[in-house]
């Protein structure tokens, strides 16, 4: 068994309307930063899992998406795994 | 001047509750998934920016974090800043 981590990035399709990224676009402007063309908003979920290998847990994570995570009609997914040292936090993220 | 992507990547901090993730994780397990063991949900912003170069580029994005994309107290930020060529489509995403 191996632990894994899982990002998931869940955006709208380009073609659905983005209320909220068009929020942003309009504060960032606000601030002064004229130069910002577009801004999409999506999710972004780190799932830790525990799987026979690494296949099965890609596996698992597109089935994650199919039936819960991402709305396919509307939402594009796509994801990454990544095997997780046990002594890591997996939880942690970094800081820019 | 070159037009860029940032891929800006907001997360509560690992020490702040996340009630949103533990909805989904919830979901997960009822759904059969239950070697899910943690889900962390947070906000990913896609930014198309121009700027005289990367650096700037690079450097407008961090202060739009800094005062307007992420609460410093409980959340931590992360991205990533590539150049786009013109004829991309600048909001299309990746399917899987």
């Amino acid at each position: 068994m191996v632990k894994l981590k899982a990002q998931v990035v869940v955006m709208l399709k380009p073609v659905v309307n983005d209320p909220q990224g068009l929020t942003v676009r309009a504060g960032l402007h606000r601030l002064g930063f004229e130069e910002v063309e577009e801004v999409r908003v999506g999710k972004f979920i780190e799932i830790t899992v525990t799987a026979a290998d690494e296949a099965e847990g890609r596996r698992q994570v597109s089935e994650m998406c199919r039936k819960l995570l991402a709305n396919h009609v509307i939402e594009d997914v796509r994801f990454q795994v990544e095997a997780v040292a046990d002594r890591e936090q997996a939880g942690a993220a970094r800081t820019e």
